[in-house]
C-alpha cells in the first residue's frame, strides 16, 4: 500500500482500538508507538500490557468486551502457579503466557536484540501489517504515589483496582531513556500523527516524557505533519480506566476540554464525542480545530469509521 | 515418622514409579537423589524432565499410561509458543510450564537461592513430605554422540526420538560439578540406597559420575548402610526408552545380568523380574544377593509392594 505515512501514539485498550481502525486503512502505513510505562516482571517474564493490547487488537484475537487479553483464553498455568505459590492477582492467561515466555526468551538470548527488535519479531510473525515500536528500548516504569507512598503502576492498576487516590507520578528512568530508531525514522516519515483516546497522563504522558520524544514530534509538524488527538474523555468520563479520576486528582479538568488543554502547544485536530459538541468553541479557543463525532467503538466497523474521519480530518 | 532413612536414585518414569512406591512407606525418610543430566533450557526457561517427572508421581498428579507430564494438561500455551516461530517438538503442557516459569523465575532472583533449594520450594508447595534432591546445583548436561555428531539429549531424546545408534555418552562439566550440601547429608543419614529401575547409562550413570557421588555411598556403606538395585531390563528389554539398545550399543550385555555387572561393586541386593529368573544364580555368582520377583509396575499398588519387597530385603 502506497500512500502518506501515519505514526499512531498508544497506551490502553482505547488506543489499540483505534490502532485497530487506522490498521484498517493503512496497514503496513501505520506505525503505533506504544507508551511501555506499564511494563512489568511478572514471574521471572517481561509483560508489556500495552504493546500486548494493541498486538492483540492488531491481530484480532483481543477479548471481546474487555479489549485485553486472548479470547477464550484459559488459566490452567495461572492456577498451577499460584499452586507453587506465585503471587497470582495479575492473572495471565495460557496463550497470552506464551507471549511474555517468548519475548523474555528472545530478550536473554545473547543475539536475542533490542526490545523493539524483538517485539517486531512477535508481531510478525502473527502477520502484522502494521508496525507496534516500543516508545523506548529502555525501561521506564511508571509509579504511582498513592497515601500508601509509591508503587508500581500495576500494583495501583491491577491489584488495588485503581482505587487509592493518586496524588503524584513519576516515570522512573526516563532521563535516560531515549526513542528507538525505529521511533525516529517513523516519525521523520509521517505525515499525520494521532493521539489515541488513551489515558493522557500515563499512556500518552510517558511517551512524550521520554526526551527527544517532542522534538521528533516537533519536527515532524515543521516538516507539515498534521496532528489529531482523540479525547479519552466523554462526557466527563473515561469509557475505562482510572484516566477520569486522576485528572481531577492531579489538577486538571475531568473533560474533553481539559484533555485538549493538555494537548492544545501539539495537536491541530481535537476530536471530541457528540455529547461533548457543547465543548468545541473553548477547545477552538485553545487553537486547535475540532471534529465532533461518535467516539464510541464498540465494534470493528465503528474503530475504522472513527480512523477514517480523523484521518480524513487531517488532510 | 520416625526409623530408617533411605536415599532412592532416580532418573525417568520407572525410578518415579518406585520412588512413589518407597515413599508410600517412607514419607520424609526417603530423599530422591535426581538424575539432572536431561535438564535443558527450553524458551528460556530451565526444565528438569527427571527432577519433575519425580516430582509429579510423588505428588499423584503424573499422567496415567505415560508417567511423565500432569494428567489432565493442556497445550494453550505451546501452540502459541509454536505461532510465535519457537520450537515446538519439546511440547510442554500450560500446568507442566507453571513450573518451568516459577523455577526459572526464583533461579534468577536475587535472594533465589541455589538449584537444590529452588526445587525444595516448589516440592514443600505441593505438599511433598519426601525431598526430591538434584544431584548437583552445576549443570551437567548428558551428551549423545551419534552419527551426526554430539547432540544434546533431549535433541536426541525426544527430537530424534532415539532413533539414531548411540556411538558414545558423555557428561559436560561433570568434572566441575560436586554433590550438593543436601545429598551429602541424605547419603550420611542413610540405612539403605537404592538404585531405581532407571536407565544405568544415562539416568543413574550421571549421578554416579558426579565427583564425591561414589565416595559418599562408600562411605554409607563402610557406615552399614545396604544397597538395593532394581533391574530396568525385563526380558532383555526396557519398558520404556532406549536403555537396551543404548546397552547394546555401548558394549554392555542388553539383559538384567548385563545391569547388575554394571553395579556389582555397589549393591548388596539385586532385583530382577520373574521373567528373569534364570540369570539369578549368575548375578549371585557377581557377589550379590538376588530378588526375584514381579518388578512392573502397572499401578499405585504394584509400586508399594515393590517398593515393600525392596525394603525387605535390605533390612
Amino acid at each position: 500500500m502506497g500512500g502518506p505515512k501515519v505514526v499512531a501514539l498508544a497506551g490502553g485498550v482505547g488506543g489499540a482500538k483505534l490502532a485497530h481502525g487506522l490498521a484498517a486503512h493503512l496497514g503496513e502505513r501505520l506505525s503505533v508507538v506504544v507508551n511501555t510505562g506499564d511494563d512489568c516482571e511478572r514471574h521471572g517474564l517481561l509483560v508489556m500490557p500495552d504493546h500486548d493490547t494493541v498486538l492483540y487488537n492488531l491481530a484480532g484475537i483481543e477479548q471481546a468486551g474487555l479489549g485485553w487479553g486472548i479470547e477464550g483464553d484459559t488459566y490452567a498455568a495461572m492456577d498451577q502457579l499460584a499452586a507453587y505459590g506465585e503471587e497470582a492477582w495479575f492473572r495471565l492467561g495460557d496463550r497470552d503466557l506464551a507471549l511474555h515466555v517468548a519475548r523474555s526468551a528472545r530478550l536473554r538470548a545473547d543475539d536475542g536484540g533490542r526490545l523493539t527488535e524483538v517485539c517486531l519479531g512477535l508481531q510478525r510473525a502473527l502477520g502484522l501489517a502494521p508496525r507496534i515500536l516500543p516508545m523506548s528500548d529502555a525501561p521506564v516504569p511508571t509509579q504511582v504515589r498513592t497515601a500508601e507512598g509509591w508503587l508500581d503502576f500495576q500494583e495501583y492498576f491491577v491489584h488495588q483496582r485503581q482505587t487509592p487516590d493518586v496524588l503524584e507520578l513519576r516515570f522512573a528512568g526516563v532521563a535516560d531513556a531515549s526513542p528507538t530508531p525505529e521511533v525516529a525514522a517513523a516519525f521523520g516519515e509521517a505525515s499525520a500523527i494521532v493521539l489515541c483516546p488513551s489515558n493522557p497522563l500515563v499512556s500518552i504522558g510517558p511517551i512524550l516524557a521520554v526526551p527527544g520524544m517532542r522534538s521528533l514530534l516537533a519536527a515532524a509538524i515543521a516538516r507539515g505533519a498534521r496532528v489529531a488527538a482523540v479525547s479519552p474523555i466523554i462526557g466527563g468520563r473515561a469509557l475505562k480506566g482510572p484516566a477520569d479520576r486522576m485528572l481531577a486528582a492531579l489538577g486538571h479538568e475531568s473533560s474533553a476540554l481539559g484533555v485538549a488543554r493538555l494537548y492544545a502547544d501539539l495537536v491541530d485536530v481535537f476530536v471530541l464525542d457528540n455529547v461533548d459538541a457543547d465543548a468545541a468553541p473553548a477547545v477552538e479557543a485553545l487553537g486547535m480545530r475540532t471534529l465532533v463525532t461518535d467516539t464510541v467503538m464498540t465494534d470493528d466497523a465503528s474503530r475504522a469509521r472513527l480512523a477514517s474521519e480523523v484521518l480524513a480530518a487531517l488532510r
